[in-house]
């Protein structure tokens, strides 16, 4: 986008300005008033609000300025239109700049005065909330993950939009940056430029490269990235930098900045990370910056869409016929299942694997729709920011693991939540000692009280294969960030192939009006606690057995009932016994009926999923005697 | 080690052979015997117990037998011996050559016959139940971060030894690798030697840098380690690049291999991923491997151990007089008061901060004892790994950050809690929504979840600066992982100076015959709580107030006894609704006394404290209404 003084002459229209034509590094000549706009903008901001990180913003200024007044094709009336290039910040410290740049632009209907205000869509840190940012921001590392998905998801549509994505030097530690670095390369995002807003400087003192920015460019060249170091400050030198390739491979550009630049006692200044001025001091470093009164139009451009690329028609396996009751077999079989169908009928389902796709059963999905397919590695960070990104970008993914591994990413997995995205499935597998020898490390036992506390999310495990299918093919549809559970171990078949499982409710596998206790089960457990029934019985005591596929949203009516009608629950369940199904019954229906739970404790240990069960309390029989005690 | 046939005439005392005598990559003879006698434990094991990763094994057989019985120093009567040279396996899968090693070498009171049985050590993947793994390790990418923390407390021991870690091509992935070992070469760790297994294979196929090993050489140059690219099947090049370095960097060393070599019909097959061999193949591989029936016996090496380097003595500031009741600090200054002063106690203390030092106020820390304070960066999982290492190895670390980014470390954390370690404490401050302008993305809604899912971790949570400080002390002092929460915001101080905090204990700040019901805060919570009690008391409704400052261990006695004698409990907490105090209470002594809950739901916002815990439901008036509604 080229600016220009408003006052002035526009010129040929900039849509005109072919990319070759600007390999010259033709500065605008408007760019620097522009940076000094926007730096007097993060000043006042910050100061009039008290807090915020202006120095972290001010070394940004030429890098955001050359961005959204000189290359961006955006258009300030059509805030996250996709078919214009993206910008991404990373470095949530630096939100000041980007509404500053936003405000400039016209983008803006809120004024930055009211940054930071309750309710103000200008939060401190980006947050989508305003339409311009795609997902939340700040928690450090993520933003390139998100940029991935992005990109990814304009070449599923063949929109040729480049992505920018500002991160800082200190950033970089994450490592969750060099797990993106490394899917970008692999995935010929060539549309992706990294900046590295290098002013060396973070919290406690210098960034690890603060001085050798060689370094990280050194880092993002072994991850297969193009990367130079250039001088951020230097307004030829980042338009030059930035002018468009033909290139499948990613690009870095890493720009030495001093901190607080524009402002003689902030520059290059320890003491002043997230610090607002005085009001005295914010003048007289206005009085430095001397911004023009007068700012820029630009005019609006948008990018190029190409009929997306053909695509081979699905491989489609014969119908499996459906389960019959009884018969053994995995819910994460029946998750495959489901998958795969869908993936005929949902064009947007994009599905993510974290290199265990044999495991969790993503293979057949893979194997139908591989142009849908993508394999994120053993990376799960970055194959959750990715996901989102694709989410944001009106596709539909499903991300894919082990459920212990999602440990790995619980802070995207909070971020996403956090982002609202329209739709995100995220699916646990070998869940719960029942894995058995898959060993402790792989076993999840913490991934409910994970998403138990991810606001908005939606949490389903299914007992059977059938179940798996149905709620699978759902968990596609409900809005908002799912997670769905599966086992690994087969287990039978209890339902029939037309059975509904609303989200939201629940099976009352067996009801008399002579119960005397409920047993409360899900995944893996329901066939444990139908044994248990089977002895309780025999052992005079009925008992009605309930299949709690759906955690949250909770069917408390119906567990309610089940209080109301028999001497209390007893929830039974293979996850740690703290944050899951039995807390979350305890804290909605505790209050009406007494609620026992049954869940894993102690150290994992390796055994077989029977063992382990009879070690946990889950097996049928030490549910029975758990029911007895608390039936006598 | 030098091995040799138990049979030959054991030659001069291994012990007395000089590092430098062996830069001409003198291979030990026996070598090949070894790792065809190794490979061949590895099929046995694998195929008796029908399962594990024999293949990913098989890869590395020439690289454990170089470390085992040349390279390594280390005594096999005397698991963990910290004089030792010491090896971490971070491939998780390659775990039978571990056992094989072991017991070849004598080093084993169970025959591997035992593998992976129920209550057997030797587990599939590694487990600190045995005494030769240091750490829980199998979800991939931790190894490293852990050696790290192993690494600094040698050097704080003067002991000096070197680290071996073997790793996979694929694992490298992972981000927290590179978070490891940019962390390793900016501290200098030059005792560490990571390998990597570079078999080329992971589970869906190729590893990213599979046709490309020397790529993986270039990221760890890049990130300050030297680095080279072997064949790790030549016995001759391994032993050559092993040889004991006097240097600085951190090394790395690329081992080409093949999957499953010394078989010809697994070596670099794909499709034998995690398949245990048949017992007719097991003979066939066998037959191929033609190990030798007679194994090495190996001389017992131990590591010089120097005085620890002389510290500075610690500049303690003059004691801070006690804070008042009624006085405004934040909880996170009360830990950091107690943290400092500790360090002063404490020679085995060890501070771990996440570039947040000003913040969670480590700072004192810091400043008075700057050689126990490591300035992790940003950079959190290799944070909780080091923190991890330095705990098995003697030390007691704590691990310092915001709540909010101790979620990129849960699989950390996790893997932390399951390898028992003697003492590790994690605080996390800027908790909850009190925390306000500080933006959603850094506040810690779901971190009580997170901890109270780690089985055996104790979680504390005080509620004004002396109580933050005894808990403090009490915290490193206590066994396993411990989760101290802290608090942005200044609270006033509710305690006197002498007042005992035991862990598994609560406070009943007011009580009195005739309350109507009781309110249970933990934190932040419990001033509003305080306040909350007055306008309540006005209102005619007496009210008991808890302080519920141990969430793990809860004191269920007291709870007990307030809902005997009140109506119900009403628990006030600045976390997410789910998976907090509200839940550990309700499926504690929900049975006997009626709970209600409130906590912090919705979409997070960036406002002023007040603003958010009005929004919230968490002001005294808020708490007000809802008890009201309880009592009517």
């Amino acid at each position: 986008m080229t600016a220009h003084h408003a006052s002035k002459d526009p010129g040929p229209h900039p849509a005109q300005v072919s990319a070759s034509a600007r390999v010259d590094a033709v500065v605008d000549p408007a760019l620097p008033a522009t940076a000094a706009r926007l730096r007097a903008h993060v000043l006042r901001m910050t100061t009039r609000v008290g807090s915020g990180h202006p120095t972290s913003a001010l070394s940004a200024a030429e890098l955001v300025s050359a961005l959204f007044f000189q290359q961006m094709r955006w258009d300030p009336s059509e805030p996250g239109g996709r078919d214009q290039d993206r910008f991404l910040l990373s470095k949530g410290n630096a939100t000041p700049i980007f509404w500053a740049a936003l405000h400039e632009a016209g983008a803006l209907d809120e004024a930055p005065e009211i940054l930071c205000q309750l309710d103000s869509t200008l939060e401190g840190h980006l947050s989508p909330r305003n339409p311009w940012v795609p997902a939340l921001t700040g928690s450090l590392g993520q933003g390139l993950s998100i940029v991935n998905g992005m990109a990814l998801a304009n070449r599923f549509d063949g929109i040729d939009a480049r992505l920018y994505c500002l991160l800082s030097d200190g950033e970089c530690s994450e490592g969750a940056v060099w797990e993106s670095a490394q899917f970008a390369a692999a995935q010929n995002l060539g549309a992706i430029t990294a900046l590295v807003d290098a002013n060396g400087l973070q919290q406690s003192g210098p960034a690890p490269t603060a001085t050798q920015p060689e370094r990280l460019a050194e880092r993002f060249r072994a991850f297969g990235w193009s990367a130079e170091v250039i001088d951020g400050h230097d307004l030829h030198a980042i338009v030059r930098a930035l002018r468009p390739l033909d290139n499948a491979q990613p690009r870095a550009l890493i720009a030495r900045t001093v901190k607080g630049q524009g402002v003689s006692f902030l520059a290059g200044a320890d003491g002043w990370h997230g610090k607002a001025l005085s009001a005295e001091e914010c003048e007289a470093a206005l009085a430095e910056i001397q911004a023009p009164a007068q700012g820029v139009h630009i005019t609006p451009r948008r990018v190029p869409v190409s009929p997306p690329p053909a695509v081979a028609p699905a491989t489609t396996n014969p119908p499996t016929p459906p389960d019959q009751r009884g018969e053994l077999t995995a819910t994460r079989s029946g998750f495959g299942t489901a998958l795969a169908r869908a993936g005929a009928r949902c064009k947007d389902l994009i599905v993510l694997d974290g290199d265990v796709r044999h495991s969790t059963k993503t293979n057949d999905f893979a194997a139908q729709h591989p142009e849908r397919f993508i394999e994120a590695g053993i990376a799960e960070q970055n194959m959750i920011g990715t996901a989102l990104g694709l989410a944001v970008s009106g596709k539909r993914p499903c991300v894919s693991s082990f459920a212990a591994f999602l440990s790995r990413g619980y802070d995207f997995l909070r971020m996403a939540a956090n982002s609202r995205p329209p739709h995100l499935l995220v699916v646990g597998s070998h869940a719960g000692v029942s894995v058995g020898k898959d060993r402790p490390s792989q076993i999840g036992l913490e991934d409910i009280a994970m998403f138990r506390a991810l606001d908005g999310a939606t949490l389903l495990y299914p007992s059977d294969a059938v179940s798996a299918e149905r709620l699978t093919e759902q968990a596609l549809e409900q809005p908002g960030l799912t997670y769905l559970r599966t086992t690994r171990v087969k287990t039978p078949v209890l339902y029939g192939p037309g059975e509904p499982f609303p989200i939201g409710g629940s099976k009352t596998l067996i009801a008399s009006e002579q119960d005397r206790l409920t047993l409360v089960a899900a995944g893996v457990a329901v066939s444990e606690a139908l044994d248990a029934y089977v002895q309780l019985l025999e052992s005079g005591v009925p008992t009605r057995v309930i299949d709690a596929y759906s955690i949250e949203p909770l069917d408390v009516e119906t567990l309610l009932r089940a209080g109301r009608e028999t001497a209390g629950l007893l929830v039974v369940e293979d996850h740690h016994l703290n944050g899951g199904l039995g807390d979350a019954v305890a804290a909605r229906v505790g209050r009406q009926t007494r609620v026992f739970r049954l869940g894993v404790t102690g150290e994992p240990h390796y055994g077989t999923p029977a063992q382990l069960r009879r070690r946990q309390r889950l097996s049928n029989k030490a549910i029975e005697q758990a029911a007895l005690a608390m039936a006598a």
